[in-house]
């Protein structure tokens, strides 16, 4: 297992940070590493912001949850999938940008997420730690509002990073099995292997609370998914230009 | 700069590779690693389906604009977001699953993406190389059919990875300063910026290819971005579950 892997498989996020600042040659070389990730036909369709305005800071904690981390952390930067710089460069060339196809969509997403990832990993490697913020989607309009987003680009998610003031675990994942198929998808004997998992993440949570929690993987979930999703999105994306054709 | 940042920084695409296996168990750490990665709330909605089946292969390479290299590779894993998986969970609580919000398939999508970006830097760190097949998504309809997936579950992107049996170059990427913005967005810059680059990339492919290319950034990506994208992609995802309410 070498020192990449290590990295790797011990990340965990941290929402808790100490008060000192990212020095920023750390800062440009997360950046690099972001933009080093791979890009779907080299279209690079995603931007990333920096807030370093308190103010704006506070009023997206208050959007996305009252996550105080967002405040807090030394360094918070928001992903974006930006499509709107295609279009500038359609109108350079005198082409027409065809707009909201959600194939499209699709693409700019996985690329910042790409490089979102790589940003990530390049922070834990100098020490720092951090985590995904989707709840800036609770309220994307008031966000990208803030944000002065212009249509075709969208807020995905946010990253808090900074130097970790707190030692949180790992928390255990499903088993390999029942993620990696080979050749096609089965699901047989999916409910007995989520069962066993269920077991673990329940002895884990109880040993984690000293017995005051007891929930399982499949019932956290559950409960999460048998929930509508944000359905503010849909109405919110298409205004901002992503369609869905 | 450290020698994760240096590996990140030095990410090429490989399509070209030695005839030598990939190795069982660096095959499980590269797994291992992608399951390490970031999940948005925890849900893990994704897939990975590695093709072993020569047949398969070959139908895929077929139906991804004949990509020889995804025959050719050692390892071929196609990456899928997965809810189905969650609606099990539901029903093993007597939930009912909440089917079809775009903005689960944003969770799903990033999710998938989260840990493929940490399979391929875990395999590069071994010496691997590969590159994502996004070309998998020409025909979603019957790469789902070869593959069995269920409704709730769609292939995103596939990745081909092996020992590199090529030596190709970075490719440059936009400059930081279009990318990265401060506290909100702005494009004011952009066309500017974007002019230079265009020289760069320009003499870029001149040099490539001893003067017998010499495209820019803008008019490559706005030739792609003047076109409809995969329009099948929105009845194929409806039909599969992802209604993108």
């Amino acid at each position: 297992m070498n020192d990449v892997v290590n990295l790797l498989k011990s990340h965990k996020s941290v929402r808790k940070f100490k008060a000192v600042s990212v020095e920023e040659e750390k800062i440009k070389e997360i950046i690099e590493c972001a933009q080093s990730a791979s890009t779907s036909s080299y279209i690079q369709a995603y931007t990333i912001i920096r807030i370093n305005n308190m103010e704006k800071r506070r009023s997206i904690a208050n959007l996305s949850g009252n996550q105080k981390y967002i405040e807090e952390c030394p360094l918070f930067l928001i992903f974006c999938a930006d499509l709107n710089r295609l279009k500038i460069a359609c109108e350079m060339n005198n082409k027409v940008f065809v707009e909201g196809y959600v194939e499209t969509f699709i693409l700019s997403t996985v690329d910042v997420t790409l490089a979102a990832q790589n940003a990530l990993i390049a922070a834990e490697s100098m020490g720092l730690g951090g985590v995904y913020i989707g709840g800036i989607r609770n309220n994307p309009d008031k966000i990208s509002e803030l944000l002065k987003l212009p249509t075709n680009v969208y807020p995905v998610f946010g990253m808090c990073l900074g130097y970790p003031d707190e030692d949180t675990g790992n928390k255990l994942r499903l088993p390999m099995e029942i993620v990696l198929k080979t050749d096609y998808y089965t699901s047989d004997d999916d409910v007995e292997m989520l069962k066993e998992y269920d077991e673990q993440i329940k002895n884990y949570y109880i040993k984690r609370t000293n017995g005051q929690r007891a929930d399982t993987w499949t019932n956290q979930v559950g409960s999460l998914m048998s929930n509508p999703q944000r359905p503010h999105m849909k109405d919110f994306l298409k205004e901002q230009g992503f369609k869905m054709k």
